[in-house]
C-alpha cells in the first residue's frame, strides 16, 4: 500500500537528482519516507536520494519497492505548478501508479524492479578533506573547466587552506581557487583527484544554485557531494569515481 | 478596391488562427469585414475566421477576393509592435498588396485564388453537448494527452455532468475531468469522439490562454470550437473531424 | 609588457564587434589603448576597433602585438558578470595571456600574429552622404530586407532629403524611408549602393540598439558605419564593400 500527497516542486527536485544519472530506477517505499539509490551504466556516478515522510502533505505505506521510468514521471510532475499537490497511489493489483494533479489523472505502468540495474551501496570513505561550497560555485567551476577540457581536477591544498579546480586543455588551462572566505566551510587535508567533466556537469544540473554542498575529497579518491532540498527533508548524496591520472 | 488600417496584433491573431492549418488561403474582402475559410490538405481540420470592419481603424472596400501566402503576411505583420498600425492597400492593376508599417513599405505579390485549394463549408451539425472552457484548459488537456498518445478523446458524461479528456498509450493512460465548477458553462449530452492530437495541438497554438472557447461535441462526430479575439470583433470557428475508433 | 584591468562588459563589447567578421585577430597593445583591425576572408567587410586606455580600470604596456582566438576570449569574458573586472596579463616568455576573473584564472595560448590574415587599412573615402541613425533602425532595416532578399540597397535621396533602404525579392519588395525627423542627422548627397545582407546582419549583431551610428554613403561605393561604446572610450568603424549591381 502506498498513498501519498506531495508538492509538485518537491517531487520534481527528488526525481531530477536521480534522472541526471539513470533513466529507470527503483523507489523504496519505506515507513519513514522514500529512497532511491542508483548508479549509471558505466559504474562511475552514484546517487542516494531520500525524501522523508514529513516532506509529504500526507504519507501512508506499509513498505514496498517499485520500478519507474524517470523521464515519464518527471513529465507528469511537470504538469503541476510549483505549489500544486500531486497525489500518488499504488494499485497493487495492476502494478500501476495512479497520479492525480488538479483533476488530471495519469496511470503509470511500473517497471519490474528485477529488470532494473542493481542498486549500489555508497561506501563510507572517511575522506581527509571536507569543503562546504555554494551550488553556484560548482556551476562556475564546471562551466570554466568546460571551456578547455573533458576532465576536471578537484583538490584541497592543506598548506594554503584552499579548495581548487584545475582543467588542462591542449593549449589553454583553467585554475580556480576558493579560500575560506569564499567557502562556507573548509576542513583542510591533502586531496587531488581527476574526474570526468560530463558526470559533474550532469550532477550540477540537479544542484540548486543556492544549495550548501558538502564535498568530501581525497587523493585519487572518489568525491562525495551532499545537499538538501525540500527545506532539509530531502537529501541527496552523489559519489563520483576518479579517472586514472595519466602522468 | 481595398484600403484598410488595422493594429498589428489584431492582424497577427487573425492570420495565426488560419496558418496553423494551411500555408496559403483566400481572403474575402467584404463590405462588413474580411473572412477566411480553409481546410487542411487531408480534409481533417477546417477554420472559418471573420474580422469585422469595426475591428479596423479604417476599412474601405467594394468587395474582392485575394490569395495570400500566410507565412509571408505573418512575417510582415510581425514587423510591427503590438499597438502599431498596419496599412493594407490593394493595387488592382498589378495584383499586389501594399503593406505599410511606420515608414516600412512591403509589396506582397498575391497568389491566384483559383490555384488555392477550394474553401470548405462548415456544416451545421446540431451537436448534443456544449461546453464553454478556458483556452488554458485546452492547452493543459493537449499537453497531458501528448505524454502518452497521438490521439485524444473528448467527451461529455451527461449523467455525471462532466467534460472529460482521455488518452490511452501503450502502457500509460491520461484522464482529465472538468465539472461545472471547472468550466465556464456546460450543456450536458452524450458525447465521445476520438481526434488526431496533432491537429488539436496546432489549433491550440492559436487559442489565447484566456479565451472562452465554446466546444460542441457529439458521439463519433466532429468537434467545433469557437472563440473571439480583437475584443469580440474577430471570430474563429474550428471544426475537427473524428478518427474512426478501433474497438 | 601588458597588464590591464577592464570590466567584463566593456571587453565583451570590444571583442563582439570584431568576432562578427573574423575568428582570429591581431590585437595592438599601444600606450594609449588597444586596437584591432580585421577583414573577413572574402575581403568584403572590414572593422577597425579601438578601446582607449582610459576605458580600463588600469592599463600598462610598453607596446606589443598579440594574436588571439576570438571565440575563446569571448567565452572567458562571458564568465564575468557585467560589472565584474577582468585582469589581463601577458607572459612574454611563454607567449600566453593570463586572464583572471574573481578567483578564476585562465591561461590562453596566443596565436602567432604572422599566421593571421594581414590587417586592412580602411581608406578615407570622402563619401557625399552622411546619416546618423539609431542602431534599432539598422536592425529594423536588416530584418525587413531579410524577408525578401539576400541583398540590401542603402541610399540617400538628396532631392527629398531621405535615407532609404530597398530590397527586391523574386516576387515581393521592401522599401523603408527615414526622413530628417526619423534620423538623428542627415547630410544629403546622392548615394545608392547594393550590399550583401549577410554582412550587414552580422555587423548589426554588434551594434547596440541605442547606439548613434554615423553612416557614410556614396554611389556604388562602400558604406562606412561608426559607433561608440564604453561611454565613448571605445570606437568601432565598419566598412562594407558594395555588390556590383546587375542591371
Amino acid at each position: 500500500m502506498f498513498n501519498a500527497i506531495v508538492s509538485a516542486d518537491t517531487l520534481q527536485a527528488a526525481l531530477d537528482s536521480v534522472s541526471v544519472l539513470v533513466d529507470e530506477c527503483k523507489i523504496h517505499l519505506d515507513e519513514d519516507g522514500i529512497e532511491i539509490r542508483a548508479v549509471d551504466p558505466a559504474n562511475v556516478g552514484m546517487v542516494d536520494m531520500t525524501l522523508e515522510a514529513s516532506a509529504f502533505e500526507s504519507y501512508e505505506t506499509d513498505g514496498g519497492l517499485i520500478g519507474v521510468n524517470l523521464a515519464r514521471l518527471e513529465d507528469i510532475a511537470g504538469m503541476g505548478d510549483a505549489g500544486q499537490l500531486v497525489h500518488l497511489e499504488l494499485d497493487e493489483e495492476t502494478r500501476k501508479l495512479h497520479i492525480a494533479i488538479d483533476g488530471l489523472e495519469y496511470t503509470l505502468a511500473l517497471i519490474d524492479p528485477d529488470s532494473i540495474r542493481q542498486e549500489p551501496d555508497l561506501p563510507d570513505l572517511d575522506l581527509p578533506a571536507h569543503v562546504v561550497i555554494e551550488g553556484r560555485d560548482i556551476a562556475r567551476s564546471v562551466k570554466a573547466a568546460d571551456m578547455v577540457s573533458d576532465h576536471i581536477a578537484l583538490g584541497v591544498d592543506s598548506a594554503d587552506e584552499l579548495f581548487y579546480v584545475d582543467a588542462e586543455g591542449d593549449t589553454d588551462d583553467v585554475h580556480l581557487e576558493l579560500d575560506e572566505g569564499d567557502l562556507i566551510d573548509l576542513t583542510a587535508g591533502d586531496a587531488h583527484s581527476l574526474f570526468s567533466l560530463d558526470y559533474l556537469k550532469n550532477m550540477n544540473k540537479a544542484i540548486p544554485k543556492d544549495a550548501e554542498v558538502r564535498m568530501e575529497l581525497g587523493e585519487e579518491f572518489p568525491v562525495k557531494m551532499h545537499f538538501d532540498f525540500a527545506e532539509g527533508q530531502g537529501n541527496v548524496t552523489y559519489m563520483l569515481a576518479p579517472r586514472i591520472q595519466s602522468e
